[in-house]
């Protein structure tokens, strides 16, 4: 997908300016910041608010630091998880994380920095547009409530006490999918929403989209972890399995995980028929889903 | 101080209802977020925030919520200090640590929690607040500035890095008092100033304050912990410098330390010239400083 494509090349653009314009910040810290938010991947929560924001009518380039924040929250939330406290993960994307380079503590506080960043360029992207101050704050309420106890963070801890404790069956990663991985996607669109102005069916209908291509790309990220290793290495089983994680393959199987990729692509789409002829990045979006490489 | 402890019964109070107001998060989440916040304490970044306000003639009724935020923020940085990747600390106020109850991962959770808690907080209080919109933003950024990577987060990582590496002096003493204590009182204080609709003079003044007390705050905890191990337990050193901290008396020594003290409450008291007679909340809190226990 060109477009989809081309909105990353600007979240990437904008990222490395506001990397590079950090100003007050203890050189290791912004190192540790930067090494991780940095390092690549396909920038789909800030890409998916911009192309909402362009879908609804408003203006995309206005929209670059809520979509910054996004991305800011989501690497943050890599760091913390890739501790040893949590997935104890030592490779993302083929590179030492962060912990690795950096140690624990300058770690934790690489993802502490980000994600009171992300709050901090929200507040002041609010204050830039006095104009649209109330809608912009409300944005941020969005971004935030979707990353915190109730969204991300929760599917986190859900997701860690289920794996640790060894339970879990259908209602806990339903549970899990949307606070950890759906919560991401539905408020960032539901932010664009308010960016663009637009009104509650349109951001609810945004939000249900968001639910429907979080299961899907979760889903699909847990076959794709299955059935990788089946091809790549030989192995039964992928790593996820092998650390006792609550994926939709080990509660529904292949077929049942499949199925459920095809029900969520379904929904999804349903979804965008709020947008007609304007949803055509998103419909694409889902479609591209379909074999995906992660 | 009698006022001090009707603003921190106050701020107990607002604390207990957030808590108990959660809704939507995890069980186990919400009990790691509230083991900690609950601990008690004096609950010194909220009391003064609203002090402030008071002074300012401003309703500290009406603050209660960024002065909730603040506590949660700072909790969290509790929490994350405490992690075996950082000070590795196994009690906190004579209970066991986060981490130590609840175990690493949900440990990390739990200050993530509270930290983002913190932002939403401050967005929807914003938005409770239409006629003060841009005051509350700006008092949100305020306080999100004082606890990030230019602040307190700022000064956790150069603290932890001295400690690591076994390096610094007065340079990065001041760097770190500044950072990792007093950005937590000089940006509440002027968010104080914004949320009373005080001018720039005043959040001037507030913030000087809140750096001189930072510092003697400091430098007292400082002293405390080598004078108690003295007088408690008959060693020569205190914990601080055990771990080979990089505190005011490892850099000034014993009476080094104790001039700072002073010299930084004639700092402290000399900001609060702006204020008048109406200062003798702020000038008081100084002065009970002396002697303080921790």
């Amino acid at each position: 997908m060109n477009a989809l494509k081309e909105y990353a090349a600007r979240v990437e653009k904008a990222l490395k300016a506001k990397v590079e314009g950090m100003e007050g910040v203890p050189p290791l810290l912004q190192e540790a910041m930067a090494y991780s938010l940095m390092a690549g991947g396909k920038r789909l929560r800030p890409v998916m608010l911009l192309a909402a924001v362009d879908m609804l009518g408003g203006d995309s380039g206005d929209a670059m630091d809520p979509a910054c924040a996004v991305e800011m929250i989501h690497t943050s939330s890599l760091i913390h998880d890739d501790l040893p406290g949590m997935d104890d993960d030592v490779l993302r994307r083929g590179r030492p994380t962060n912990h690795v380079v950096y140690g624990e503590g300058q770690a934790i506080l690489a993802g502490d920095g980000l994600l009171n960043w992300a709050g901090e360029i929200l507040a002041r992207d609010a204050l830039a547009h006095p104009g649209q101050l109330e809608n912009r704050v409300r944005a941020m309420e969005e971004i935030l409530r979707g990353a915190g106890p109730q969204g991300m963070m929760g599917g986190q801890c859900l997701d860690l006490s289920c794996q640790q404790e060894n339970r879990g069956g259908e209602k806990e990663l339903m549970e899990i999918q949307l606070g950890k991985t759906c919560r991401m996607f539905i408020h960032p669109l539901r932010a664009a929403g308010w960016l663009a102005g637009a009104g509650e069916a349109e951001r609810e209908a945004l939000g249900r989209y968001g639910e429907a291509f979080g299961r899907m790309f979760q889903t699909a990220d847990d076959l794709l972890d299955v059935e990788g290793s089946q091809a790549e290495l030989g192995k039964s089983v992928g790593k996820d399995a092998q650390e006792g994680k609550l994926t939709a393959v080990a509660v529904y199987g292949l077929e049942g995980a499949r199925k459920m990729v095809r029900d969520q692509m379904e929904l999804a789409l349903a979804a965008l028929e709020e947008f007609g002829q304007q949803g055509a990045f998103f419909r694409e979006l889902v479609l591209s889903m379909k074999g995906r490489k992660s």
